[in-house]
């Protein structure tokens, strides 16, 4: 609460500042200040007087807060900029921001100022962006320090302080042979620790823990995750060093992770297009395009429903108050399953659950649906009983463990059979089952009632 | 893949070392591979067997091996332990793992294995158990390195080379006063790029993020991920230094909050109670217990659309075809209910949206709404045509409009009532937003038909 104030204090004087255009006072105001915080601050500002704050501070203290922005505000940014200057501010940036930035600004953009680049910059663009958005060469970084296995712990740390400020980790190093191949690492901390004449190839890890170019992020967060890395090496086919995915990198790309799980669970398409859905962002017709599909598709899902209400219209017609009960017994198969389903659907995506696991659990959620459907079939005998009397109270009761059994066992299934067809379990969203189990409580309920009612239908 | 394989053959290789008690083989075989793989390995050994392999090893292994079990298997590994080899295992452990372990045993474990320890652990793991559940004191380690202001670079290397195998991080090391009031840090690159005789003073970075004891460790997660640190320091309302939350750790946090988030928004009680809901392990009654409670409160809520049925019996009598489209009208406001909330939610979540933005995107949702009702409205409109006639089209597809509109403004409203209610916005799970809905359609369907219909109804 202290920090809310302090920043709401920040903006007025970094307008003064603007105003009275005293650049000195504005270098001195950015340097007191985290970049992220002052990323924050301008970012309520428009454009022109943004890149007023950028042009005017030094080429370090520009990048820094620069990548820390908003990706969408830095897209507009660089849309605004001279050629020469969006140039200088790409070379300044680190490699992963840099390839990742130029991916998403206008293709003519990228020809402009590709040219106005130093070649050794251009190629290393050129190879990052080449990545498939979502696989580890894409989050990776070719700003790594690597190391030649002769040198001693000494030398080590003297080439380290020398390439330092250019890297983004200094704290692992990549030990590589001539041709690049990978063949281990040591950590600063190794080598601080080490003898002064040891050497690198004596010190080194070899088992080092790596991933593919083109394995999946997810495949790289889990990795650094399991094993508590500071950093990860990615490899190409041949086992050449090509970058390093860095831990901060994989704090997003694990809430990225779990955004589109969300998302999918919710019954909104979600396609890796590079874009996340960002309901602040999203424009009308990006919303339609990811809200329809789903929706749609469950109106023919629910025509099931209505198709079972047509079969039993004559049961209905005899007894219309049943139809007191329909949404309450459909809404519980419902509910029931959506929480079964996002049990499992989490528990996957975070790898508690595997495939095998599938006929252990459903024996379980068996007993536990039983369970729940018990509690709740004898609160709406309850309330059978109270509006239609005893002989609809016991329909509804029974209907509402068949349904709630129904509901589980559809919302426990689902995801094991999409991942089984190599889907994302996900899309057995809260909205996919609950439809599903509409349709089977229409049928359980009318069903049921047909046939313990058979007199009062007959008598109608 | 191939990993997967390598794994596979790695268990009966175990197996028979095991079998043979070769126990310098052993040794040999848990060093040549990640501890992570180790454990991941013998987590599907019994408990004993599991010991005799943690046993016969030295003690710096077993305690990494330890740490990368599951909390729910270290318990039970502690519980079978004499009190000697429980003591020798929380001496070694990192400072932070000792205390969450230390939380989840029994009373009666604890009293056991406190008076085998030695005063200043005892001392550490009071201090750190203290600290509420949820909070960053209940996360951070007290495994750091501090510095005197008043030391040389060079000096400051030699004492973090002296302290470096204890400690979690040496990356960073902070700088605090006699009273451990903390004063600013340096990262390990600092001293290293630093001039031999350059003091600590003059190179720490004086502006220090940290948090409090007992801020949440959403909190600490959160300015991490913001200030891409490797370590957050913690401090004590007295400003002095008590703890750090490192990289790792939030990691985790980051996953259990989405997991949380993810477990209310599908209709779960979710309370810090200290364990996590997992589908795996959670025995039949806190399954129950999870489940129920939401489940019954929808009966009651769900009961208002049996109301709004009631209410329109006479319609629904005249005419029972239009039974046939209810499931379909109540589920569509409900999905697009669902939709809306698990954007918002989960915006809210990760920081997109606060409560000032609701009166923007719920302007945008009514456009965004229509349009999509629009289309819904369409096709079912075709449906009904075929179906019922002409005249029932119509009151489905306006009924559709408006339901979709309906469940559209809930799911987007309801999580900013929430938070303002100082609840947690996934609280507006989807069953919740599609119970709701259910009661606004029904209301919209069979008022519309009444009115547009009376004619059919009045001829009934």
């Amino acid at each position: 609460m202290k920090k809310k104030q302090l920043d709401l204090l920040l903006l007025p004087e970094l307008r003064e500042i603007l105003e009275t255009k005293d650049y000195k006072e504005l270098q001195e105001f950015c340097e007191s200040v985290h970049p992220a915080v002052i990323a924050e601050l301008i970012s309520g500002l428009t454009c022109e007087e943004l890149w007023t704050v950028l042009r005017n501070i030094t080429p370090g203290l520009r990048v820094e807060i620069f990548s820390h922005l908003d990706e969408s505000l830095q897209v507009e940014i660089a849309r605004t900029l001279r050629r020469d200057e969006l140039a200088g501010l790409l070379a300044d940036m680190s490699h992963d921001d840099r390839a990742d930035l130029f991916k998403k600004i206008p293709k003519s953009l990228r020809e402009a100022v590709l040219p106005a680049m130093a070649m050794a910059e251009r190629e290393d663009i050129r190879r990052l962006a080449a990545y498939r958005e979502g696989t580890a060469g894409a989050v990776m970084t070719s700003d790594y320090a690597a190391l030649s296995p002769e040198l001693t712990a000494h030398q080590a740390i003297e080439r380290l302080r020398q390439v330092a400020p250019d890297k983004e980790t200094i704290y692992y190093a990549y030990v590589v042979d001539r041709d690049r191949k990978l063949l281990g690492f040591v950590s600063l901390k190794d080598l601080i620790l080490a003898k002064r004449d040891d050497r690198v190839e004596d010190i080194m890890h070899g088992e080092v823990i790596s991933v593919q170019a083109d394995d999946d992020q997810e495949e790289a967060a889990h990795k650094i995750q399991k094993y508590d890395l500071l950093a990860l090496p990615v490899v190409n086919s041949e086992g050449a060093l090509v970058g390093i995915v860095t831990y901060d990198d994989i704090q997003d790309i694990i809430e990225e992770e779990a955004t589109e799980d969300f998302h999918r669970f919710g019954g909104l398409t979600y396609k890796t297009d590079g874009l996340d859905l960002n309901i602040r962002e999203a424009g009308f017709l990006t919303m339609l395009k990811k809200r329809l599909p789903w929706l749609l598709a469950l109106v023919f899902v629910n025509i099931f429903s209505g198709a079972g209400i047509a079969y039993y219209e004559k049961t209905i017609a005899a007894a219309v108050s049943l139809v007191f009960f329909l949404p309450l017994l459909i809404g519980s198969g419902g509910n029931a399953g959506s929480q079964t389903a996002t049990l499992v659907v989490r528990a996957m995506a975070v790898g508690d659950v595997k495939m095998s696991d599938w006929f252990r659990l459903l024996g379980r959620e068996v007993a536990v649906a039983l369970g729940i459907g018990a509690v709740m079939g004898a609160a709406v005998y309850a309330i059978g009983i109270f509006r239609s009397g005893p002989e609809v109270a016991v329909v509804v009761a029974m209907a509402m463990v068949i349904s709630v059994l129904f509901g589980s066992l559809v919302g426990m299934s689902l995801p094991f059979l999409l991942t089984r067809l190599k889907l994302d379990p996900a899309t057995a969203s809260a909205p996919l089952i609950a439809s599903i189990a509409d349709i089977g409580g229409v049928l359980i309920y009318f069903g049921l009632a047909t046939w313990y009612l058979k007199d009062v239908i007959a008598a109608a």
